[in-house]
């Protein structure tokens, strides 16, 4: 029989939003989701480590990565690079594994373009308010790169079109379980099984 | 802000896989889902209940329910007539709440229909050897009858391809797991939430 290939699962949403907490409350779960690591040319925030949380890389060593094409997408945002490199993922796919992005919008779209089948997952702020808070209490942004933030925020919601799913994260583990069932439940479209159960008639 | 109409979850699938057990178990569990009531024609089993597990009507009574208009779908199986009173349903997704039907094959794609918006989901035997025994431990059919629900179970199958969701019933607990996680996703997706996200942003 035909091996299923894994889900392709893309975790995005506006800055400030709670991808990063959202993503690590799923990974303390017992799933048999695999991530995905970033590079990136930001700063490590404190508790941050090289090759788990992103892989750290310099200016330099990032263009090199563009022009030997090894990053799914990449993207400039708030002036530090963002990327996915690509063999990890082709590597976890093609085993049946499900590997899941957490990803900028901007990156999102980009791997949209290359795996149209992939699961995209908009993780939503209660409210443009709340979202505000979140930034803020980080504290590790100025008045003028929050309210830069919440501009590019804004036109981040509007591409929400652009994604099979809207998740709220009104509380963390609420946006985990639905998280966790979307996985369950996209395993079950028919048109990832349909040829799985037609071999079972065939078969008979 | 406008209220989300409910789910119409239609289970369906071929004659003994188990839908019965499966919608049973999922009627235990703690969640919002109602359940609609089918009228039909065929005797009761035992321990069914008029009203609970079925309405049981006379041939009569039945095509006078036909003949006025008062079924979403009705379709006779071997031998007797099953049908969806329709003003339930309609009654309850209205109220913003989801339900669910557990109806046969030919049903389910009379619903399609009238209720394309709606969430349909494929309960798939492990194989058609375990069917066939499901079919036989009923105890309740001939030799005859169980070739006949053999052959039309084949042809249904093939009729996958019309649902949205394929769950297999090799555990009833993984059954009903994955169909509260289609649920739980369906709730989540773009195209039934954007309507509600777009007034986040515009109310900013």
């Amino acid at each position: 029989m035909k091996k299923e290939r894994g889900l392709l699962i893309v975790l995005s949403g506006p800055s400030g939003v709670g991808k990063g907490t959202v993503c690590g409350a799923l990974r303390k779960q017992d799933t048999d989701i695999l991530y995905s690591v970033s590079a990136t040319t930001r700063s490590p925030r404190e508790g941050e480590i090289d090759g788990v949380n992103y892989f750290f890389k310099t200016r330099d060593d990032f263009e090199e990565m563009i022009k030997n094409d090894q990053l799914l997408e990449w993207a400039e945002y708030v002036g530090n690079f963002y990327g996915t490199p690509v063999d990890y993922v082709e590597k976890t796919l093609s085993e049946g594994k499900d590997i899941i992005l957490e990803i900028e919008v901007q990156g999102a779209l980009k791997v949209r373009e290359k795996f149209a089948e992939g699961v995209f997952i908009f993780l939503m702020p209660p409210s443009l308010a709340e979202l505000r808070n979140r930034i803020v209490n980080r504290g590790t942004e100025t008045e003028d790169l929050i309210n830069n933030r919440m501009t590019v925020a804004k036109d981040e919601i509007e591409m929400m079109d652009k994604y099979d799913y809207v998740v709220e994260n009104d509380e963390v583990h609420l946006a985990v379980e639905r998280i966790k069932a979307i996985v369950i439940s996209e395993h079950c479209r028919k048109d990832r099984l349909i040829e799985k159960y037609q071999q079972l008639v065939e078969a008979e």
